[in-house]
């Protein structure tokens, strides 16, 4: 069997998620990209917060960095109001900050179940007015929230948003111009409808992450999370899904583990390019195909 | 908000699958849930291999029990002929097997990618075919196949059919009668559209096993469940909907856990009884309300 040729992307959208240089400072992260031709950058808050506001945003503007996302806001599921009204102020701030840096989307991981209540329709109600409350400032600000369905092995603590198809049809009950989703591998990888769910998606793709699932999981799952073909995913057909979705946007390498965390920078943004060129860049299958049905001689 | 009361099912209904007392042989088991009132048991091959077969046949006979499944066949995914030659050779032994103990299901584990290959589409194939292969002898026998989609962060290694829907439409390619698919809260909780599904499986539930998410989960994955209770899953929906999909077999508990296996069986056995009365058996929802909208006063 001959698989169809999958789109290439170029290296000219390759963005770092800067989580991948954890270690880095962001003035230090926007100078990495800038050495390494990397031509975006996504930011986290903290080193945003860190380096101020305005000097985050100045940072990258002198490095000629597009800033592609910023990581992030959500979590909304609180079983107090005064925890429901601290997030709500902490995401109006998220918006601000994504509308100052010129973030494509600001990433919202969404939360997971109410503390003390094993109620997932509960939380998933929250996370839905949650959003609706802050869709009108992010439509007055032009900054588009993207919600991002992580794996399920983090819907109890992070995430009672646990598929794609989920976020989608969260994010329809929005326009497509504030609210979008997040297209992880790690997180989506592994569903049967994901192409389906992509297609789906058209017009609401506010961002798409890579990074590879690895064998063995390790013992903190947040961790395993691996350079591109250093584990199993098959990144063609995922990409070729987002860009006949119409995505053209700019692709983030997003890497939590502590081996690339412990990697000099230099190296761990080399890397980065060379695995985007070899697992995006070139539109080949992989993998070997059925030899026949089972149990035939051949 | 009152939710609607949910159907009780009954300690009639309960089963101990044996691997929640792992260190028990077959016989054992047997007699431990005879002790408890425990009307039925879910069997191990490796535990049945061990007594004998037809000894293990006379063993739960004897002791009064119905087998409620057989765990497990699957593994089809193999890069050789030969490997998938041996792996359809094991799989029509464990149908053998299942006839000989009356057992309600014959469980698959159907296998994770095809090894040397990323190709998810690939290694569904090669597990349908499987199926198909087994399905005359399962139907001669009169033996149930019951697909079993494990939890996603199985999909590399264990189980390509990684969500209920998924194995609903693999199942839904052969007669009800000779393949259907096992709900496992472990691993189909997290799913938003798992009330939808189990209603699109009605007719297709083949097995009904229960046991709960632990918080954190543990570096071995495959060891986060629980007693019920002692985590995050709220029983009370699934159950209706499992139940509202008409199936009303019988429900096993089964729990891989060290700090379980490490207990004396009885007091296990006993845990088991009373958590299923307190989480099956009341028809009660769990869990607060939403207190009004965020922000909200009160």
């Amino acid at each position: 069997m001959t698989a169809a040729p999958v789109p290439a992307i170029g290296l000219d959208r390759l963005s770092l998620n800067q989580v991948t240089v954890k270690h880095l400072g962001l003035a230090e992260a926007a100078a990495l990209c800038a050495r390494h031709g990397i031509p975006a950058i996504g930011l986290w808050r903290d080193r945003v917060a860190e380096a101020g506001l305005a000097e985050a945003a100045a940072a990258v503007r002198g490095a000629g960095l597009h800033v592609s996302s910023l990581c992030r806001g959500g979590f909304f599921t609180y079983a107090d109001a005064e925890g429901r009204r601290a997030a709500r102020a902490d995401n109006r701030a998220a918006v601000t900050e994504a509308a100052e840096l010129g973030a494509d989307a600001l990433v919202l991981v969404c939360g997971g179940l109410v503390p003390g209540s094993r109620d997932l329709g509960l939380a998933r109600r929250m996370v839905a007015d949650a959003i609706g409350d802050l869709v009108p400032q992010a439509q007055r600000l032009g900054v588009r929230l993207g919600i991002e369905p992580l794996h399920p092995m983090f819907c109890a603590d992070r995430s009672v948003v646990a598929s794609l198809g989920e976020a989608i049809d969260l994010a329809a009950r929005f326009p497509a111009d504030a609210v979008g989703v997040v297209v992880d591998t790690y997180h989506v990888w592994w569903d049967a409808r994901l192409t389906d769910e992509i297609a789906r998606a058209s017009g609401r793709i506010a961002c798409y992450q890579v990074c590879d699932w690895m064998l063995p999981l390790p013992a903190d799952t947040l961790l395993g999370r691996g350079h591109l073909g250093d584990g199993v995913i098959d990144f063609g057909p995922v990409s070729a899904a987002v860009t006949a979705a119409g995505y053209h946007g700019y692709v983030e390498v997003e890497i939590f583990n502590a081996d690339v965390w412990a990697a000099p920078a230099d190296q761990t943004a080399a890397t980065v390019r060379a695995r985007f060129a070899a697992a995006l860049g070139r539109g080949e299958p992989s993998g070997p195909g059925y030899p026949g049905p089972p149990g035939a001689a051949h």
